[in-house]
């Protein structure tokens, strides 16, 4: 794979059939298998022929990895709140999968900054942060102002009223005044988790 | 006056020989004026008939002021950036105006949450805090989660793009998760000055 | 608690697991909980293994409270219909369950100005007063004009059509050209008892 | 003419001569002309070729009227706040010249509800209620809540911030929970002037 | 009752008990009740109260009407589809509840002109035409420009994908261009039924 | 040219020197030029050098034309409005052009149906009609109702306060209900005509 | 048929009873019917008395089709990603019920970008060609600038986030600046189908 | 500095006075100072005191530069239209400031595929690409498909009508299904040029 990514299955609104033949194809292709936004029905599908498959009913994950993958660098994944976790969870285990070292920092928003200052060093050494928030997704731009690396935020459709299903956190991302920040979809750990790939496996070789 | 509030003029929009009559009415009545977002215009009319008018081009205040009011109690009024502190000053010489100690801190926006926090102190000792921040808007969340008094956030306009001249920062306000925390419209310095003096009268007589 | 504010939990989208948790360590430390927009299942769960938990299934509310608790002050919760009332009462319990005296003054909307009139003279004697409103938010305008006190607007997502979920009332209630206004979240009872019982506890020592 | 109702000129990005034409023709076919949202510009080309004609620059109505026209019924236009008056006077000058009596209530607004309880009897004696009104605009909801005949609501663009140039009062009236109210265009005192006039026939006829 | 119009049920997430509390004293009052909005379910709860009670499951309406009572004047109610035919019957009823004659000229749609030409001498007879429709909404504006009476326009949710529930009809009926047009809610059949029976009646008692 | 379309100038934002020298090289390369969007300005630097030049300040368009150049079947131009010519003018004189008769059929908006309804028979004898129309825009479904060619409708920034600068109308027209209408972007009357003209000249040939 | 096309069934929201009425008529009238949206509920009960009907879950068309139908010139419909392909089924199956040609290019959407290049003669030799884009709907615009004949935009509510239900494919493609484009609603295959068949007939009679 | 990036200004809206004194600081701290969104008169402004001072008037970058700073590197700058190069060039120029190469490849949107495709090596050379759109900003996904390096997409508000200021190419680029892909706000190339840069760094030294 020249980009060095191997083919992932979005498998929301995936029939059952389709699902099963496009699993199938990929494991055989490449020994490995990797799907975001699986269902427990479809997981038990994928089961029932690979029982060797693994399902994460929070970060909806579903997989079949290689056994003692080489991890390298580090990238820090942040979450505002306890509700953000899913999605942190799809960036941390996407980036996991593609090979990264992967630090976690949950429920550390803003509304309490004590708490994320109190782990400022594990953040600040990491190659890329993922910064997750949903409601007023504030924590991006306090993370930007706090570390020389890339930023990578994804607003999440956590919150109620005005949150707009994240929209507004969108909107507070995409403004911040923060240096070396950069959005991705609503809810969009895998995208995140991907590019934080990217970024991270520059950094890793620099330091070697 | 029953609400302890003198008559405030909106300058804006209105017509010359219509400002000039309801500030005469009130200079006679009250001995002092105040008038928000003026224009240099407004204040040359102004100017002709009552000299001792004084206008700030920053805040497009314009008003007579009694000597020697006796000012109670403190508001901390706080800004994310330098673009901010027209608004920040709209709402402080309200506050003022009003009969409230206003402590300034401006430019303490969370992409440098450090400033924020070595002005901490001052921010706890008031009776209340008004956040005023354009852009992500940020600000409020951090100052709630800091302060046990209430804060009452300000969006502003500043901001370019997304930005959609002070809707996003509403948005991220209105969508706080920190605790204490009540909005008021875009750019609504008097607004928030207002009730910041309503909250400040109650903290201040509580310690006499 | 610095901030004589105890922790709450916020039970919505809480796995049954973590919420028995965090439930059992904030009993454990304050000897009483209160938690908001809880569902059946929850309360079921919860009392399971704490038998005296009370359930309100108009508010969400979950909690154990001690007893004899001492209320202080008068905060005024307002309601524009009934179909509001569920988002009153959780603003009315949070201000009570951290030591307010609330007085509750429900359907009192502006197509029927009359039954609101009536009603003044206990809504003018509070320190604090809640306006909650649904469809064209009006009634925190009118409070606004009304009382001298700080009202702190709650739009609801009650209506249907244009009403966008409460987005409509928001921006009434944001626009509002009366003094002494400040806006809180959609359907964010929790958020308006809080910021009430702060400035409610000023209000309160100033008399004595 | 069929409806009662003469042609009226829409002036606002009409070119000169365009204008000129249509002016006069209207003249010739009708005596009268009534032309709404002229610039002083327009006002002075009529002016040259039809020196009796009319130029209010508050309600920007450009007009030859017949003298001794009869009016009859009469429609309560209401307004907010000072700065509906243009709007407001764009409705009143449309009724009058298509044959209504109206009453101004100017500066009503619900931020001071007592001003408008003591006009009471006149708005609830005409057989249309017009009501003009920016920011939250809820002064329909408080009318359609005290008055019995129809109530057309016209939105207006004052404001800021969130106003969203009338966007806000539109969904606000909209939105509105009190019968017998129906809504126009932000700014469109003509077609409530309009739409007014229709209603006021009948109910005038009636008392014949 | 002064306004001429009894109180009617908003039936839409009232409670068994309270609705059943609401419906008991109406008709203990009125000796006959009209409920918007209502379920199956609230059917069948007041059907064992009260047997005679009357459910049409198209348009939601509960009612027990007195028999024999006088309709006057005459509404038209018109609609652009077969599916906006729900919120018309909420309007035509409501109407007839009120008193009023009502016409219904039904699926007579823009997109099929001549079928609504061919029954304009009806619709034109009329004292107010409501004109319903979802989709483009573009029934209204055609109306306008086809009658002189006052015309009632009701966007309705019907349509997919941007029509946005009925933001896009809202949008073109507020936005038409003809004249003598006003708007009321998204599905609001009950609001536009009782304003065009106080337009009727005024044209009804004309012609006595 | 592959497709038969020379290369058009979109003039807005032009800066001079870039425009003259795209201009040159256009007539260099084709003996004519087309350009949109052009300003009194431009005009007058492309004058200087290329004396032939016609502006047309209505449709703003620029283009120095060969002589006798054949024109093929026929497009049908529709506005709704006076107000909309200009952005029909780009559509006509675009398709022009590009070598299609155009038959223009102004001010034919739906509150005056019967207008338009006595041109249908031009319209109908087109192979592509464009219908422009801005406020509610609902030309395009009738139109789609009435001929049975493609109908590209385009929405026009004509209208004021909830038109939304061209926003109410696009979505009018997006969401008709009526066959054989698409739609493109508000005042797009370039594209309009490109399209058109593609249409038309399969419907030309046809014919031969 | 004036117009070459038989009446089709919208079958979304039709009461059973109503349904089966109008499917019947159909029949008579036509020996074939066409109808869209239909549940399996719905296909279940037609098939009850036309056990010859014919249901497709994946585009939701229920049809009777006449045996030996001719077909004519060449329809290309292509598609982004896979979640597309109902819609585009829609489209392709409308155009087909109406004799024209189709040929299916699924899953050539813009992030690889040399699928989409190798079908591009098949493409181009169409006489119109539909693009069915979900997400950010970039397809439109990079088919608009590979081929000659029109292409129609489809915007599909495939997506999450920001994607708001097909809104951002909408105005992606509406705002796109290649040549040749029109769109129509939000997963609207059949009104693509409709149009993109009237455009072939042109083309195709033009070859004969 | 720590960051490894200077401080830079952000001109727009600061007054003379307070520009020149934070210029005349960064000069004197640095010797050397970059300024983005100046305007003309802040260049003469600051001429007068540093007459080595260089504008460009298409960025609106105003800055003084040491002589021979190494540059290591490269990023991608690439634009989809002319009118995106204002953008583009702030987005350049930062990263250059900043010293890393950039390589300009301008004009390649994807109306146009085959100019982009004809420029892929040096795209696919980068260490990260930046892609300035605006309109249906498709250029961001189509890039995001081609090459291997994070994509940082800088939607611009270049466009009109439903282009809305850049808000819909903001959502074309959130919403991209592209993998490596992520956005900045509305014409902020600084923010653009910034964080290419960190990850730039990130490259250069993997190289090494
Ligand atoms: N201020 C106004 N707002 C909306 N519509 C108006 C206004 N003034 C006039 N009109 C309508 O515009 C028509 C004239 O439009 P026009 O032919 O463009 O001059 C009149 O017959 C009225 O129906
Ligand atoms: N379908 C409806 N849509 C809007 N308002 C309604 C509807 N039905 C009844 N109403 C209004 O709701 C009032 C009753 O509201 P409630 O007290 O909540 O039952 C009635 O007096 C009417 O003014
Ligand atoms: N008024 C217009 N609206 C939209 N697109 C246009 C318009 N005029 C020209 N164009 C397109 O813009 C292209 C030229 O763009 P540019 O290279 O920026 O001058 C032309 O080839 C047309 O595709
Ligand atoms: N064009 C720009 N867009 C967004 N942010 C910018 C831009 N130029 C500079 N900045 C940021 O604004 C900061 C300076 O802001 P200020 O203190 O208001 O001058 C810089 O350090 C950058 O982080
Ligand atoms: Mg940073
Ligand atoms: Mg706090
Ligand atoms: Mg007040
Ligand atoms: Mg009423
Ligand atoms: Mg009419
Ligand atoms: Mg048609
Ligand atoms: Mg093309
Ligand atoms: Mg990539």
């Amino acid at each position: 794979i020249r980009s060095g990514f191997a083919e992932v299955i979005f498998c929301a609104r995936k029939a059952d059939e389709h699902l099963l033949k496009i699993f199938t194809r990929l494991y055989e292709q490449d020994g490995e298998v990797f799907g975001t936004r699986a269902s427990e029905h479809q997981y038990e599908l994928i089961c029932e022929k690979f029982p060797e498959v693994v399902y994460d009913p929070l970060s909806h994950i579903l997989k079949i990895e290689k056994k003692d993958k080489k991890r390298i660098g580090k990238i820090a994944v942040c979450t505002a709140g306890t509700a953000d976790i899913s999605v942190a969870e799809e960036a941390a285990q996407t980036a996991e999968y593609f090979g990264a070292n992967v630090e976690r920092i949950y429920d550390v928003g803003v509304s309490g900054i004590h708490r994320l200052l109190s782990r400022l060093d594990t953040i600040q050494s990491a190659n890329c942060v993922v910064a997750v928030a949903g409601m007023e997704g504030a924590l991006a731009s306090v993370l930007g102002g706090l570390v020389d690396k890339p930023v990578i935020a994804v607003p999440t459709s956590v919150g109620y009223g005005a949150s707009m299903n994240g929209l507004s956190a969108l909107l507070t991302m995409i403004n911040s005044c923060a240096n070396g920040i950069a959005v991705v979809n609503i809810d969009n750990g895998y995208g995140a988790g991907y590019i934080a790939t990217q970024i991270n496996r520059m950094g890793v070789h620099q330091d070697e």
